[in-house]
C-alpha cells in the first residue's frame, strides 16, 4: 500500500509507492539526501529521524542502540509501514543551492575567446533571414525548392542542402506566416548544409547558447548571448544522479545491473533543463531563444547524459563506446530549449580522460605553449597531462572521492558548513578552522583535509605514515569507535550537536587519494623522460581547486616540492572549454585536435605506477628528498 | 452510448464509439463500404440495409421512399441509435482483393533494369561485414571509433562517416555479441557515408526490397530479392484512404480542413505493412531483412504518406511543399520493415505531376528516345508528357474519376463484376457485354464505359453532344429518374437485381473526362509547335491501360486519330519505376534529373485549353476532320 511521507525542514509531502524506500522517495520529491554509496546500506550517511509512524528497516550494523532508539534510521534501508513524518539532520541533507565553485576567470576567457574568434562568434548554427520571392503561375516549384533556390543564391550549393521531415511538415505553414520571409538555421556539416529549423519573420535575434559542465558531483551551466559572448547568467547544483551512487563506477553499476539508465539519464536533463529554466525566467529571456547546447563531462557522465550504456567503460580493457559524439537535435535527449537546438558534447580521450579533460587543456592553452606543463583536474578523479604545443600524454588515477568527502567520516563538499581552513598549535594541539559560510561546522571539505592532515603532520599529531599518537596529551586525541581519532570541533561549536573528528581511517583514505595523483604525475612525467624539475608550469582544475592551499597540499604530498609561482589555479575549466567550443569554431576544431592528439596511459595496470604509488603512501613521501621545503618547515617546528 | 454493429455479409461485429457513423465503424473494422464523396451525404454510394436495430439518419434527398421502406440508409448520415445488423449490398461493397492491374510487362522490365545497372544492383544503401580486432589495452579506442577505423580502411574516409544516437546506443551491446563481427549498412549521401544500422554477425544476404505504388485509388507492392532483382512476390489492395474520399481534393479537404492528416497517413502506411507482411508469410521471409522502400505516388499522395499538410496543392499558384523528399528512416513513418530500413519517394514535378508520372517516364523510357513522345497516365487525374531525349513538358487534365467509376450511377473500378466490354446491335440496340471475372455484372468500369459510349454513338443510340436518342424504338433506351438512359443489363441478369444503366449525367461526365483528356493532348503539342501528326509513339499508362480498347478510345475522341501501332500500353509504370530506383543507382539518378527537366504547364488557367477543352466535348470532336478513322467507321455503318 502506497504511504504519505512529511519530510522536514523541506515541509514536503510526498506518496511513496509499494517498497520505496525512502531514500528514494525523498529524491523522486527533489529532496536530496546524502548517500555516497549510492543506497546500498554501506555508507551510512543517509541517516533520518522518524519522527511519526513506523518504518520496515533492514540491520545494517551501522546504527547504535542509541540511534535506533532515537528513531534514526538510514533512509536507503527503510520502506514505510504507516505513513510517515521524517526529519532529515542537517549532517545528512544535501543542499542544493549551495555555493559551488563555477569558474573564476571569466573575464579572461572572454577576452580569449574573443581573440580566437576574432570578434566574430561562429556558433554550431547560423541563422539566416530570407525574403523569398512569392509564388505565383510562373514561378511554382514547391516550398522546399523555394527555400533551397534562395540559399542557394547565399551561396549554400543547392545539391548540399538538406532537409529533414519534421522541418518539411511545418514549412508550408511557416513560409506563408510572414508573407515569405522566414529565418533558416543552418548547420554546416562537412561540406553539406543540414536546414536545422524555419522560422517565419526575422528571428536571427536574440540568441543565446548555454555552456553545461556536467560533472559526476555538480551541474553548472551558463547562459551565453551568441553575438556578444556575454554570460548573461549562471546556475549551478548537485548532479542528481548522486542520489543513485557517489561516484563513476557505482553509476555505472545502477545504470547497468540496476537497469537505471533511462532514470540517470532523466534525472540529469532535468535538472539542466531546470538550471536553463532558472536563468531564463530571472533574465526574461524565451528558452526558445537558446539554440545550441555544448556539454563537457567525464566519459560516464557523457554517456549517462546521451544515455548510453556506459557499462565497457568499467571492465578491462575499458573501452568506451563512443569518445566523439555527433551533432544532435537536443530535443531527442528531452532538452527543453529551443525544439530544433543542437547539442555539441566535449569530445573525450578514453574511458578515464573525458570532455572534462579536453576541455581543460583548451581553456589551459598548454597544447599551445611550448613549455612543458602540467594539468591536473582534483575531482571525483583525478586526470593527468602532461605535455606542449608539441606532444601530449594523459592518464587517470583513481583517486577516490576522499576530497569531495566520500569515504571520511564527517568528509563534505565545499560548501557550507564545510570546515575549509585548519590550524594545530604546535604547543597546545588545539584546533582553530575556517569554516565556508561563516556557520556551525557540520562537516570537513577537501581542502579542510588538507590543512587538517598536514598541520597534524607537522605538529606531530600523525606521524609520516599518518598514524595517530595517541600519547600526545590533548583530549583531542582519542580512541573511538574507528580507531584512534582528532577531534576538529567540539559538539558545542557544531552544527549537529556532534564532535567533528578526523579518524586514522579517515586519515589512510586521504593518504592513498594523494598518493594517487602524485604517483599519477611521477609515473606519466617518466614514461615520458622528465621529472618534477623540468616541469614549468602546473595547471590546477576543478571546484576543489578554488580553495586548495599549494603549501599545505605540497607538505603532504599531493602536489610536487615545486616553487609555488609555477602553479596555477584555474577554477573549473570544464564549464571554460564548454564555453569556449560555443562560442568559436576554431576552438571546436582544437578540441577536436586535443581529444585526437593526446595519448592515453593505463595506469591501473602499470606496474611503474604501483611502485610510485606505494612509495607515495607516506608523508609527504618515501624519498623525502623529493620534499626539501618539507624537511625545512619539519625541522622548524 | 457505443453499439454493437455487425456488418454481412462480412460477418464482423464492431463497437461504434458514441456519435461514429455506420461508415466510419466499418472503415474502422477494415470493412471497405463505396464512399466517392468521402462521406458528405453527397454521392449516394454507400447505401446500406439496416436489418435490425435503429439509426439516425440525416436527410438527404438521395433515398426513394421505397428505399427508405425496405431500410436502406446512407451509411455515412446514419448513427447507430440501437445495436445494428447491417447488410452492405453488392453495390456498395469495395472488396479487397479483387483483381487490380499491377502492371504487365515485369519480365522486360527486369532484364531493362539489369542492363542499367551492368549486372550489379545499386539499393540505396550498402552492407559490409566487417571482423573487428579485438580490443586491449594498447588498442583501447572506443566502440565507434574501432568501427569507423575498420570503415576506412575499406575505403570510407573516417571523417565523413556519420553515426547516429540510436545506433552508438546499440553498437556497445552488438559489436560483442558475435566477437567483434558486425555487419554495417552504410548509406552513402554525397561524400559523406551515414551508419544506417550495425548488426552482429554477417547479415549481409539476403536483403530484401520493397516497390510500392501508392494510387489514389489502390496500393501495389512488390517484394524484391536485391541481389537477383527477381519480383519474389506482389500484393495489392484499395487504397484505405478511399473513405475518406475518392480523389485528391477530396483527401487534400479531409486532411486539412477535417483534421484527418494523421489519419490519412496512419490508414496508408498501414495498408503498406499489411500488405508487406502478408507476403513475407506466405514466402517465410523475415520483415526484418527487407530494409529498402521505394514509393511512387502522385504528389499528393506522396505528401499525405510523409504526413506532410497537403493543402497548398488545392489553392493557385497549387504549390506543393515537396517535390524531392529526403531520405529517410522508415520507422519515422511508422513503416515496420527493418527498424534501419530507408525510405526514398520517387521525385514530383508540380502539385498535379507526380512521382508516379516521373516513374512513368522512367519505365517508359522516352526520355532516352530521339522520337517525339506523348505519355499519358489515365487515373482518376490525366497526367501527359510530351517529349524526347532533349526536352519534355507536363501537365495535368483533370479529368475526373468518370473511368473509375466516379460520378457514374454504376461506375466502379476495373474488378470482378465490371462491364469492361460493350457491343451494340446496331439493329435491334441489343447489348452484349463481358464482365470481368466472368460473373454477373455489378456495374461497368471504364474500359466498358468507353466501348458502350463508341457503339452507342456508331449506332446512333447518342448523337454527337451525347445526347439520347429516345427514339430508338428499344426498350433499353428508356426515361429514368436522372433522364434518359441506356440498359445495358435487366436486372435478371445482374448481380445487384437491378437494372445497370448508362445515363445522360453519366455520359455527360464521360464526355467531359475525355474531353479534358484530349484537350491536355492537343494544347500541350501546340505549345512545344507540334500536332498530332508529329507524334512517333503513345505511351499508355495506369491500371485502367491493361482493359483499354485503343479504336473505341479514339472513336469516342479520348486518344487521337494516330494509327493504332503507334500506341503502346505500358501498365502499371509507376510501380515500374519504383522498382527500377529500388535497383539501380543510375536510374534513381536518372528520374532526380526528369523529374527536375521537366517544364509544367498549368493548363486549368490556360486560355488555349479551355478552348480545346470546349471544342473536345463534341463526339469525337467538333473537328471531325480530326477523327477521318471515325468519320469512316459512321459512314460504314
Amino acid at each position: 500500500m502506497p504511504h504519505k511521507i512529511t519530510f522536514f525542514p523541506n515541509r514536503k509531502t510526498v506518496t511513496a509507492p509499494d517498497n520505496q524506500t525512502v531514500l528514494k522517495a525523498a529524491g523522486g520529491a527533489g529532496i536530496h539526501i546524502n548517500a555516497t554509496c549510492g543506497g546500498k546500506g554501506n555508507c551510512g550517511k543517509c541517516r533520518v529521524v522518524i519522527k511519526e509512524g513506523a518504518v520496515k528497516h533492514k540491520e545494517t550494523g551501522l546504527l547504535s542502540e542509541k540511534d535506533m532508539a532515537e528513531g534514526v534510521r538510514l533512509a536507503c534501508m527503510s520502506i514505510p509501514a504507516s505513513d510517515l513524518t521524517v526529519e532529515i539532520p542537517l549532517g545528512s541533507q544535501m543542499r542544493r543551492g549551495g555555493k559551488i565553485a563555477t569558474g573564476s576567470k571569466l573575464g579572461e576567457l572572454q577576452k580569449m575567446v574573443a581573440k580566437t574568434c576574432e570578434g566574430e562568434p561562429r556558433p554550431l548554427t547560423r541563422k539566416v533571414f530570407l525574403k523569398l520571392p512569392h509564388p505565383n503561375l510562373d514561378d511554382n516549384i514547391s516550398d522546399v525548392e523555394r527555400l533551397k533556390r534562395e540559399l542557394d543564391r547565399r551561396g549554400y550549393p543547392i545539391d548540399n542542402i538538406h532537409i529533414n521531415l519534421a522541418i518539411i511538415r511545418k514549412i508550408g505553414r511557416v513560409m506563408r506566416e510572414k508573407d515569405w520571409m522566414v529565418t533558416a538555421t543552418l548547420l554546416p556539416v562537412g561540406n553539406v548544409v543540414e536546414i536545422m529549423d524555419v522560422q517565419p519573420g526575422d528571428t536571427t535575434k536574440p540568441r543565446y547558447g548555454a555552456a553545461v559542465d556536467v560533472g559526476t558531483t555538480s551541474l553548472v551551466v551558463y547562459v551565453v548571448d551568441m553575438f556578444t559572448g556575454k554570460v548573461v547568467d549562471m546556475e549551478s547544483t548537485y548532479n542528481p544522479q548522486v542520489r543513485c551512487g557517489e561516484d563513476i563506477i557505482s553509476r555505472i553499476v545502477y545504470a547497468t545491473e540496476m537497469g537505471g539508465l533511462d532514470e540517470l539519464q532523466k534525472l540529469v536533463i532535468e535538472a539542466v533543463n531546470g538550471l536553463i529554466e532558472k536563468i531564463a525566467a530571472r533574465k526574461g529571456l524565451d528558452p526558445e531563444a537558446v539554440d545550441t547546447l555544448v556539454i563537457s563531462g567525464n566519459t560516464t557522465m557523457v554517456h549517462l547524459f546521451y544515455g548510453i550504456d556506459p557499462s565497457h567503460i568499467r571492465e578491462e580493457p575499458y573501452i568506451p563506446t563512443a569518445t566523439f559524439l555527433p551533432l544532435m537535435r537536443t530535443h531527442a535527449l528531452g532538452l527543453r530549449i529551443n525544439d530544433f537546438g543542437v547539442i555539441y558534447a566535449m569530445p573525450s580521450v578514453a574511458s578515464y580522460v573525458g570532455g572534462d579533460i579536453t576541455s581543460g587543456i583548451l581553456a589551459s592553452r598548454i597544447y599551445k605553449k611550448h613549455e612543458l606543463s602540467l594539468f591536473i583536474d582534483i575531482g571525483t578523479n583525478g586526470e593527468i597531462v602532461v605535455g606542449n604545443s608539441d606532444w601530449m600524454v594523459t592518464a587517470a588515477c583513481s583517486a577516490g572521492p576522499a576530497f569531495e568527502g566520500g569515504g571520511v567520516k564527517y568528509g563534505m563538499r565545499a560548501m557550507d558548513g564545510a570546515i575549509e581552513k585548519v590550524a594545530i598549535d604546535p604547543a597546545t594541539f588545539e584546533a582553530k578552522s575556517a569554516v565556508i559560510g561563516n556557520v556551525q561546522p557540520i562537516g570537513i571539505c577537501g581542502s579542510g583535509m588538507i590543512d587538517a592532515v598536514a598541520e597534524m603532520f607537522l605538529t606531530g599529531v600523525i606521524d609520516q605514515r599518518g598514524k595517530i599518537n595517541l600519547d600526545c596529551g590533548t583530549p583531542r586525541v582519542r580512541s573511538g569507535e574507528d580507531g584512534p581519532e582528532y577531534v576538529l570541533a567540539w559538539a558545542a561549536e557544531t552544527g549537529t550537536g556532534k564532535d567533528i573528528t578526523l579518524t586514522e581511517p579517515d586519515i589512510d583514505n586521504i593518504v592513498r587519494t594523494k598518493g594517487a595523483i602524485y604517483a599519477g604525475f611521477a609515473t606519466l612525467l617518466k614514461e615520458v623522460g622528465f621529472g618534477f624539475a623540468d616541469v614549468e608550469k602546473v595547471y590546477i582544475a576543478g571546484g576543489f581547486g578554488n580553495y586548495l592551499d599549494v603549501e599545505r597540499a605540497i607538505t603532504i604530498g599531493l602536489l610536487p616540492d615545486l616553487p609555488v609561482e609555477r602553479f596555477e589555479f584555474l577554477g573549473n575549466t570544464s564549464i571554460m572549454g564548454a564555453y569556449m567550443a560555443l562560442m568559436s569554431k576554431n576552438l571546436r576544431k582544437d578540441v577536436e585536435d586535443i581529444a585526437r592528439r593526446m595519448t592515453y596511459m593505463e595506469l591501473s595496470v602499470s606496474r611503474s605506477f604501483m611502485d610510485e604509488y606505494v612509495s607515495a603512501l607516506f608523508l609527504p613521501h618515501t624519498n623525502s628528498d623529493a620534499f626539501p621545503t618539507v624537511e625545512r618547515m619539519r625541522k622548524v617546528l
